[in-house]
């Protein structure tokens, strides 16, 4: 029965990241949810409280998997934003979530400490290979890692009104561009 | 009365304005904003016809404004930069109000035909700097347009995880660090 409980558990969080992703937690309906989960609402409220919480346990499942998955290499910066730019185009719906927790839930919460905890060491590993000389040193490493997060995921959050004009990008020449960038950034 | 009218119309769209940045499409609620603005529902939808609608209102005011505000300097892209970070940090809701478009509506939408039309003549102008010679070509101008604006926009997009880490930073810095790295594509 804890195999079966654990399932539930599972394919509720699936469908739930899939609704969270398309509509946002305000715009989610939970009963569509319990529907593509083969499940119920009572179920959803008894696994995880409310609407709120079952999105903070989405949003907290991604994140661990995230941080785990595209380990930082502060000898190559310039690839680690294109494996992060990577994640991005092969997983849409993790910053489309991103980004409706920073608008809809950021400010009640705190921060999510594994987060934090993991954008500190990548901090420290930029600032040692700036120490030992293996990367310049003109952008402070919290300011390198900022520039490195946010032009890995440029083409992920490009307005449709830019979108229209560039339609001829492939993912290749995209993905050339964050590369090129940040090497710009330590040249 | 036409007087009047008009200012009903603007005192709905500043109200609106403010419930869609704070709370999105889904999660604003037209009582909140007929209130807001000493009005009510009926006359919300005998000006605007649906709360979709309204939000359509606001956002293309809005982009209209923010279209003339910050004119492109091809030959101080460093400066155009600097401007866009500025009117960011001064308001906060037109970059809360452009993620909510993205997020809820852009897909059901045409792209605005004014800021596509905005991008293309911005696109043009680094082109024709880079055809001088003025402005190296080493980045598509379409692709340093796309970097310029990403990177004017980093630190209000940025993670209340990141933000954490970096608790001491000014707004100066933050402006710098934009100004420095657009630099730092152009060399």
């Amino acid at each position: 029965m804890a195999g079966d409980a654990e399932a539930t558990r599972r394919r509720l969080l699936d469908a739930a990241a899939a609704e969270f992703a398309a509509y946002g937690i305000a715009g989610a309906r939970v009963d569509r949810i319990a529907a593509a989960a083969r499940s119920n609402k009572a179920q959803i409220y008894h696994y995880f409280g409310s609407k709120d919480a079952l999105f903070d346990a989405v949003f907290h499942d991604l994140v661990v998997r995230t941080v785990r998955e595209v380990p930082i290499d502060p000898l190559d910066l310039p690839g680690y934003a294109a494996r992060l730019f990577d994640g991005y185009e092969d997983h849409p719906e993790v910053q489309r979530l991103a980004t409706w927790y920073r608008l809809e839930r950021a400010e009640t919460e705190s921060p999510l400490e594994i987060v934090v905890a993991s954008n500190r060491a990548k901090v420290d590993a930029i600032s040692a290979a700036q120490r030992s000389g293996a990367v310049p040193s003109h952008f402070a490493a919290d300011d390198l890692l900022a520039l490195v997060l946010t032009i890995a995921s440029m083409w992920t959050s490009m307005t449709p009104e830019y979108n229209a004009l560039v339609s001829r990008h492939t993912r290749a020449h995209r993905r050339q561009v964050v590369i090129d960038a940040v090497h710009a950034l330590l040249t």
